[in-house]
């Protein structure tokens, strides 16, 4: 790989300059999910859409019923039907930075410090998810126009703007610009690291429905004195939440377990020889104990079994001190992660069903989604694009990659194959102590270093692919 | 009862300028459970001491570990052995208001206004609990004073702070004030009328604790791709809360119904008289069918059986659309309603027994008691005091009152009695529907007006009753 040296030193020697660009794409608000957000996310898309017309991409923002995406066009100067097309995926969106206090510098003024090993890392919301990492291919595809003045390949670049919401609607979006957005590879960087000097390249994905339930009873919070025989809403909740898992763990909604495979035996045998896993994962946690379905290991509980997670509840008095009432409502959001081939769509039913039949008579439950319907992905390792991606990370880390799962969900990953028939290269370059989703999100600068540095690398690796589509 | 027409009259003369005094009351948002409002608890008690020292009596604001007490004294120009003595005590503190958003008028901007019915009543924060009920002795009394010049017996009064917080610290108050607190009788006016046209005595009355479990998981917010692996504070908190009642409504903690006793047939026989009881209770709270422990009646539920009630909770992400995050904490908010015997701090005792045994060994869980601890109060309704406010009470609304026990707790009631051997008539005049502890709380004009001159004919009733304590 000596032949990509030049565009390596180029990229070393603008490093400061790529965390400059970094620091003003995470000053940019842009959480999906909370409307009061909308114009720091139109204000996120035409930042992106700016970057990629001063590197000389055709860009513009496209309207979608949520928020626009970003759509960049970079075409060599020679195109012939040897050229390959990749296409970029990332999003420009955040989640939302509660709970707010625990954050130790505001999370959009992102701040640049060392931890107390001498570590530096951009602290800031997104500064991981996804922010910094699609800002490593930007910045990869920046040093091969700077120093070679052209990319190796064709490039489509997909910025959306609603990963962490509802990018339900992108299938349609990506029907409705086949012609433009269908290539040859995906190239995703959403991913993570197997550790900070073990880079990985993600093959599983789990899906995931979210489910808002918002069950009420009495017409107004009552005074507690009425306890023992007025309906309390989250007496009735936490006894729906109980029920949804059983003594070992497992889902208890009737049909959940449909679609969902075994793991093959040499996966297993795979997954076990990455030692020390269940110690590792969990003490970056701040736990040591596996809680989820009993009788599997716990890479396998996270990226081959699927689960319900209470993401959020509420209900009653919540502030300083106490207050004896019971609520009039109580609610909770729940996610399910799901593998294989379960249907989304069917657990959704399935829950609405499971949760109807526990509300007494005189009180009422209420749904409301607060995500898509992502289905599971699973991608063959075996892939020419994903087999010199491999040799390209080891070039560049001096390691092998791992092949992982995630216990996340990448549903535009689900998309590409459904809708336009493309595969996805998900590698990345986060930690699992970024913090994505928490406070404190960090992204950790050898990390935002070598991951441009190993776009670098992967653009030329995979350069002379013959390509898929013609 | 002729004979105390002249105060009545007076009373009703007045009535617009007790509506003002009221008012002014409740604009002093003297919430005590809040330290953020400890001015206006101050405010408050500062008020009372004004209306007191300017209807004549000796009042003075007392300080405590938390809320000052306000204590007056009124002595009658002749006072001998044969004078009554006659303990008044209110509360001037509120709940919090929230759910703000919920009020149709601002919790602290009295609002008097007039119902689909035509019923005018005045809605804030306090109006029914407990300003508006400690007005209507004060009221009366003050009918007394200007048109008879005096009261028929010796008056102290006794309003605190710290009733809807945490009044421990009153026990010790009245041990050391308890010279000045000893009297032959308390008058309470914290509590319901049977209807809006049915006066009642309270002979009953629940104990509490209450009690904030927290629960802590993850270091941080997670990922909930982390999910099926990580422990999740919030599924731990809904297994316990959902492990806490039986299939038949029954509180499984060891121990719980030690101190409970069964309820003479013939008191059950006289509650069971009460006609449609379960519908008119459940109706009012927008509710119809009794979810508490099986095998008793409504009324048996509320008065006479124990209850454990989530009054709050609260975890992961609860703002707009969704987060699919496994939270690092989840907390709630408990009360218990005690009853008979039952030992509140022996409950409180078993509870964090049964909540840590139930927390995973690499998770945490901490404990807040967010009130004190209260005993459940019995009272005979033989007690010659008694017997003569029902008939003054009789007089008054042309029913006789009717005797019913109360699902809260008033926790003085039993301090005076355990620290002062006092016993206490509780009679007031709020409605079920007034939304004590609710959004729009409310306090009825025409109860506000009985409620006046129920107090002049109580006092002159129990006048000539021989003092208890010489």
């Amino acid at each position: 790989m000596a032949r990509v040296n030049d565009i390596l030193d180029g990229a070393d020697k603008a490093f400061e300059t790529s965390v400059e660009r970094l620091v003003n794409f995470l000053k940019i608000p842009s959480i999906s999910t909370d409307p009061a957000y909308d114009p720091a996310c139109l204000q996120a898309a035409r930042w992106v859409r700016g970057l990629l017309t001063d590197m000389g991409f055709r860009a513009r923002c496209v309207d979608t019923p949520v928020h626009p995406v970003v759509i960049g066009r970079y075409e060599p100067d020679h195109v012939d039907s040897k050229t390959l097309h990749i296409l970029l995926y990332g999003h420009y969106d955040v989640q939302p930075p509660d709970p707010i206090e625990l954050w130790k510098t505001p999370p959009f003024e992102p701040s640049r410090r060392k931890d107390s090993k001498g570590i530096e890392s951009i602290y800031a919301r997104g500064a991981c998810d996804d922010k910094g990492q699609v800002m490593t291919i930007l910045e990869a595809s920046r040093a091969w126009l700077k120093v070679r003045k052209e990319l190796p390949c064709r490039l489509t670049v997909l910025i959306e703007g609603d990963e962490e919401s509802d990018c339900s609607h992108l299938d349609a979006f990506l029907a409705a610009h086949r012609d433009e957005l269908s290539a040859d590879f995906v190239f995703v960087c959403d991913t993570s690291m197997w550790d900070d000097c073990t880079p990985a390249i993600t093959t599983r994905l789990r899906g995931c429905i979210s489910e808002e339930v918002t069950i009420s009873g009495p017409r107004i919070d009552l005074h507690s004195g009425y306890g023992n025989a007025a309906a309390n809403p989250i007496h009735i909740l936490a006894k729906i939440l109980a029920d949804l898992r059983d003594k070992r763990g497992r889902i208890t909604l009737p049909g959940f377990y449909e679609g969902v495979h075994r793991v093959p035996k040499a996966t297993i045998a795979e997954w076990s020889k990455l030692r020390n896993q269940d110690r590792r994962f969990l003490k970056g946690l701040g736990l040591s104990i596996p809680q989820g379905e009993r009788g599997y290991s716990l890479l396998e509980q996270i990226w081959a079994r699927p689960t319900c997670e209470v993401n959020g509840i509420l209900g009653g008095y919540t502030g300083t001190g106490g207050k004896t009432v019971i609520p009039a409502q109580a609610s909770a959001k729940l996610s399910f992660r799901l593998v294989g081939d379960q249907d989304p769509h069917a657990v959704k039913k399935s829950l609405r069903k499971f949760v109807k039949s526990r509300i007494p008579k005189d009180c009422r439950v209420a749904f409301n989604s607060t995500g898509g319907e992502a289905r599971a992905v699973e991608l063959a390792r075996d892939n020419p694009f994903i087999a010199r991606a491999a040799e390209a990370l080891s070039e560049e880390w001096k390691r092998k990659p791992v092949f992982i799962g995630s216990g996340g969900s990448i549903p535009i990953v689900g998309s590409f194959k459904r809708v336009l028939g493309m595969d996805s290269l998900m590698t990345g370059f986060s930690l699992n102590d970024d913090g994505a989703h928490a406070p404190n999100e960090k992204y950790d600068l050898r990390c935002f270093w070598g991951g441009i540095r190993s776009w670098i690398r992967i653009f030329d690796a995979v350069a002379d692919l013959r390509p898929i589509h013609g």
